[in-house]
């Protein structure tokens, strides 16, 4: 049995669930002064960043989320040239921006240093040189104090953020009153997106995240995606005034990445696109009932 | 940490990787003649059939797996009144066959009588009396066999068998010999459909699947869902030589929902048909580079 | 892999540590009115007890456990004729106890008569015959309640009692209190024993145990024994005013063997007498120094 | 559950059970010719050595197994000043031989250099300098190399080997070929012991080594302890043809470590020598019906 006696990661999706990977070799495991972070190499996966024993990303299947996050956004708005990404400290979600051809300028907010730091070092296959690409500015801020304090408004805004979580802040990021000021922020034509937790583990989050996002703005649709390092289905949310990726169809979604997108997706494309936009009838029937809206006073958490 | 001091259902994906099952309850655990069976309640899932270790069905999600299975393939069909299923022991099939008010007879042929009585006293939340509706007739044999010795012939037959498996037989019911059987045995305008296996763990069976019926009948699509119990993506391939699923427009699988099936479905409607016929950019293309065919010679294993 | 897509017990020690079993069966899995109750055959240790997630005794091993209660108390009591047994619903406690010739009676105090009834049912290698043993009485009652009440005096009186746990009512049956209530049934020369958790998962529950009854006898003392199904080490510790099991030689113990025991001892012999009464440095020095006492008003629990 | 999404250790003991241990932090994870070697911090035992999947040492409890492999040996020859130690790497047998006030010279053969070197690095906790002491002398070997082509003669020759694995070579180690060359390096009055296997999971092994060394020592004795981190019992086994430590008495231990030994033994004194010399009935019956003798045409094996 010797090719069992390793170490594993193993990780609770609730208290009544969990998942074991094999873990083949632990490139480095830190205590930062907010989190434990970790880059292994799973057996299944390969490399992984694992932050306070989740599953953040892993190098065989991020570019499903990181895919699905920014190009139905960036395709649906009509030239977007200046993009905002909140979050996203591994630099792929920069990376997949920059692959439009119209960005001119990319600026991604992140609270960390050491996390910028840290992914420049160990998280290669992420970020691919994107922090040093002409068009990339990094700051280093509180999402919502820099929403708050910027006076530059943007295209596109794409808030790539940690789950809300009771006892942290980020739960602040996923409320009517952050999304009124991210509106603000927007020019005319521009849209934004946010990473929406787990229609698997957290479905009334997602639906939450959706209903809140449809009183803020006219224009709001869902994408989900099955993500197999996150053990289940992922879902989006997009919000505009203006526009909506769910208008595109197949034909335009493939012309639009032939003209705009510089390199291959692996996984975005039209008939992708139609898939991740049609939703299945339970978790559709789900979101058309959901009633609450998350706000700084009532806010809406994942389960701990 | 009594919470945890339990029995688990520990379900390895591979030898590097496994899921854990908090089990509430042992219902019963058998071991038949050719395999050993168990009915556990499961904290997340509710009640599960297990065979030989591995979650056959859960009460929770049963319906996204047969309601897949069955009516993308019969809403094809113009006028499918004579059905034929090949496995589906728990009766969940037949029960979805049998909302079809176009059906006149369905047959379902399963190798192990004792399977019948299992179900019959285990899962009536599975068959829900189906075994019992006046249409059905159930019959004991190798499905194999049976194929080769009826004379009859169907509207649609369905294939709801294991896994294929070295060591055991199933594996001859993925082959084109097998598939050339069960052509011969469709009437004009018929068509079939096999459960293929998961393209998260078994992606080149499931492109073998789809690739050998693409050499046998002249229409073949398949479809995907994500089945939480099965921890990842589920596969289908419809294959006919008149029809195909994949043509219906959204709305026509609505209006045929709305005129022939008699009860309320939960995953597939419309929309849900454009989700599942829809296929993510990685996988088509690796569907589409698929050159093997699996024969009785030659078959196509799930790895063990 | 197919051989490990089973089921497990996996049984946490801390919120840091489990053990997985392989179970080939679940045998029964009952809910009764205060616990769950499963017998199950595990691959390792054949038949288990489980209650509430925890093994309390398998067919493998149980005789390391119910030998070293019983035997080294008898023999040391000069002519142990009637016995009073606390707990031990399997009863391998008073299986053990009639192989003495010199019992004439042997009671059993057990709170739950469904135990009773389940043991015999399905703990056969445990009772064998026990319960209907002519010198054998069963007296379904709390054992608080009884020893208040009863008005009989005993020779021997063995505790096989559950751990003392925050939030039930076990914990009164481990202080001076209910230890001084004891004594008073004690007839002159007599002694008792009781099982005192494990040294290896709450060494200072055995220690205060062993330091509570300390001062309520003039002679005390404690044994040790490795007890492969609880996954670490065991503690009884035995209390008298006349008599200490410590004090027998190899050469006494092996004779009182001969002269009293009717059938074979697997465990517990001379060797074995000086083998589990000797304690290492380590332990020994934590004895020692133990202070603690546990009273119902300040008692002492095995962590949760 | 955010406190169980981390890495565990998951040590399995046979396909049918494991111990999982939380890993705090992993302190380095490397590959070298021969092995993985990982030195991480549990939540229970502190760091730990593993090597290939197996916990090979705990801070928390490594002085149980080193006490008891070095001191009874030690104690038991008149006057040792020329020792030698097989194997070892950690360097903490050899700090535990460096106690004795009578040693002039310890040697210490391991077979692979950067084994030392990452001791000396990472495990201070274990060598605690002894690699610096002024008496030592460490030789870079094959264990079976060296004792054939020493003409050096020792006073105590001590074997701390990984366990007989088919496969690899240290099976070599634990023949009755080997114990007969040892025997030729020991000196008058001399005396060897090695680690003999763990008799919880390979009782066929300890019992046969145990049987080996009788065919080649006029005095053979076995001792067990139960160490934590090693999830049972772990067994050693001294011979020579001149002394037994199993004929030391308690008094005798004691005046002996209070003569000859410099600091504090946790473990080891005359009452520890008592329990670990004296073996349970269970176990010493097997041991003497033991006729298997380990060649190396036919050498025993721990089960893989």
């Amino acid at each position: 049995m010797s090719q069992f006696g390793w170490s594993w990661h193993l990780e609770w999706q609730s208290p009544c669930e969990f998942h074991g990977h094999l873990i083949n070799r632990v490139i480095v495991d830190l205590k930062t002064q907010y989190q434990r972070v970790m880059v292994a190499e799973l057996a299944r996966f390969g490399k992984v960043l694992i932050i306070d024993g989740k599953i953040q990303s892993s190098v065989a299947d991020e570019y499903i989320y990181h895919e699905t996050l920014v190009h139905p956004l960036m395709l649906s708005v009509e030239n977007p040239e200046n993009v905002l990404i909140l979050g996203g400290g591994e630099g792929a979600t920069l990376r997949e921006v920059l692959k439009h051809k119209t960005v001119k300028k990319a600026t991604m907010v992140d609270i960390d240093q050491a996390v910028i730091d840290f992914a420049k070092q160990y998280l290669t296959e992420w970020h691919r040189g994107s922090f040093d690409d002409k068009r990339s500015r990094i700051i280093i801020s509180d999402a919502k104090d820099y929403i708050e304090k910027t006076t530059e408004s943007y295209d596109a805004i794409i808030l790539d953020l940690t789950d809300p979580i009771k006892g942290n802040t980020s739960y602040k990021l996923y409320t009517k009153e952050f999304y009124e000021k991210i509106k603000s922020r927007l020019n005319k034509g521009g849209a934004m997106v946010t990473q929406a937790t787990s229609p698997s583990f957290s479905l009334c989050v997602f639906s939450t995240i959706f209903n809140t996002l449809r009183q803020v703005f006219k224009l709001v649709s869902a994408s989900i995606v099955y993500v197999p390092a996150f053990d289940g289905l992922w879902g989006f949310v997009y919000a505009s005034d203006y526009v909506n990726p769910i208008s595109l169809t197949k034909e335009q979604v493939n012309k639009r990445i032939k003209d705009r997108i510089e390199g291959e997706l692996r996984f975005y494309d039209g008939e992708t696109h139609s898939m991740i936009f049609n939703m299945p009838k339970d978790i559709r029937q789900y979101l058309a009932n959901e009633k609450r809206v998350s706000t700084e006073e009532n806010p809406i958490y994942v389960p701990a």
